[in-house]
């Protein structure tokens, strides 16, 4: 596996691989990676690209109050990750190298950039659809891989790509988890013990809010009433947002039909967990 | 010449020629075509790359009381002129083609976006970042051309490109007069004969203007009146601005020293014309 901090050669090295015809996959994260990042790159590797991973902690897509500085890094520990998973570059640029100078241009995919998550966090999808348009043009993958546990994340990107005409596939990979439920996810570090117990409730949740839709619920309103309940009822969360959408668009439903996502964002101390379920009604009979 | 409103079949044909080690140089335009834009066409040509010219009248740069329905259009005499020039391909989509739905995607360039002709017209270069971000991405071009008579729209593009690591060298090309000095533009064709005389007074005070910084003026501020009164006194235009900034970032000057840019527009009837002069100002001693 090759390493670099600098676009230039980021550039040159992918540069020779589209020279020889080969397919350029890049899986973009903020590192400290988890099986969840390995789905992403095994996913990358079996489409037989060129597998490019950047990591890159992104100050602009975190708030004032955020934990940009103590989000939890470990580049010696990703690097042995990634060369076990044989990918072929890592990209992991100083914050210089990506803002050598204050930034005056943003991307934003309005719509659906201020609800649920970007409702508590403003300015964070303009961050994220920033820095993931620059991280294209670096380095102009044909493939773009992406984890669904940031599904709104997910659905700004593809919409960007589409609004934009942005040669790249986007591509969607499910949810990791541990085995009693949990979404993987870099910040479950921060949990203490009993928080880490507790943070079952989310998939919990999620899960028998399937159940009942399955059996027959149709109540947007309903669904989330019973999940915030039963959070507040079996843990100390403090509940961000539970939200029942459409699951292409995020719009509000209240009838729930055709593929609806279940999203929620939980506070465990200081500590933000997100969640969330795609679930397909059936027509009632 | 090739000609196509498919985007399939412009990255076609523009791989193919990557394919083949070509360079490829872009030169946005929305058509109507004069000698300015046939001069960024020469330049795009002498560098020996493969040529596209786009044309594309984007309704998303237009504000709602703008001249969008009226912008002259005349695409078998543009055609015709790219032909005779040895441009190599035509690319004219649809406005379905560039917006199959409603776009919910923009690329914004804060700080040079809301003063000079964006203060007058709101949303107008958010409009062009975005369609020139489409463009790029349709593209492909190592190479864009933009004329310095929308010297703003160049520094708005170039800051774009540099922000957002576009892989595309962004390069400007000289305003081309008429014998009298008026700046070609497509809107000239709306003027009637008596404004037609009165438009040259905009190169006229920008050429005065220039005399007076090389003869020792260093007020931006007395820059500014003597070219408002002398089109207010010889002209029927309607000033919307003048001003003199730094010809770099666009940031006011009070006290000219380095490269300043002057620009101006002014209305003539409902024609709004623009102008300006880039001009170093040499070191007092």
């Amino acid at each position: 596996m090759k390493r670099t901090s600098h676009i230039p050669e980021l550039r040159a090295m992918v540069a020779q691989e589209k020279g020889r015809e080969r397919v350029i996959a890049l899986v973009p994260t903020m590192g400290y990676l988890h099986r969840g990042h390995l789905t992403l790159i095994e996913q990358a590797k079996k489409s037989g690209a060129f597998v490019v991973v950047s990591i890159f902690v992104n100050p602009l897509q975190f708030g004032p109050n955020e934990d940009y500085s103590r989000y939890p890094r470990d580049l010696e520990r990703d690097a042995r990750l990634l060369e076990e998973e044989g990918v072929d570059v890592l990209f992991h640029p100083t914050t210089e190298e990506m803002y050598p100078r204050p930034m005056v241009t943003y991307v934003e995919v309005g719509q659906l950039d201020s609800m649920l998550c970007g409702a508590a966090r403003p300015g964070h999808f303009r961050g994220v659809a920033t820095v993931v348009s620059k991280l294209f043009h670096i380095v102009q993958p044909d493939l773009a891989f992406f984890g669904q546990k940031d599904y709104q994340q997910y659905l700004i990107i593809r919409r960007m790509a589409s609004d934009l005409n942005l040669p790249i596939e986007i591509c969607a990979v499910p949810i990791v988890r541990e085995e009693d439920g949990l979404a993987l996810s870099s910040r479950n570090v921060f949990l203490t013990p009993e928080q880490r117990r507790e943070a079952v409730i989310l998939s919990q949740s999620l899960n028998e809010a399937e159940r009942s839709i399955q059996a027959g619920e149709r109540s947007a309103r309903e669904i989330e009433t019973r999940i915030r309940e039963r959070i507040t009822r079996e843990s100390h969360g403090v509940i961000d947002y539970v939200e029942v959408r459409d699951a292409e668009g995020l719009s509000e439903v209240s009838d729930i039909e055709g593929p609806v996502l279940i999203a929620l964002a939980v506070r465990f101390g200081s500590t933000r967990l997100i969640d969330n379920k795609v679930v397909e009604a059936e027509a009632r009979v």
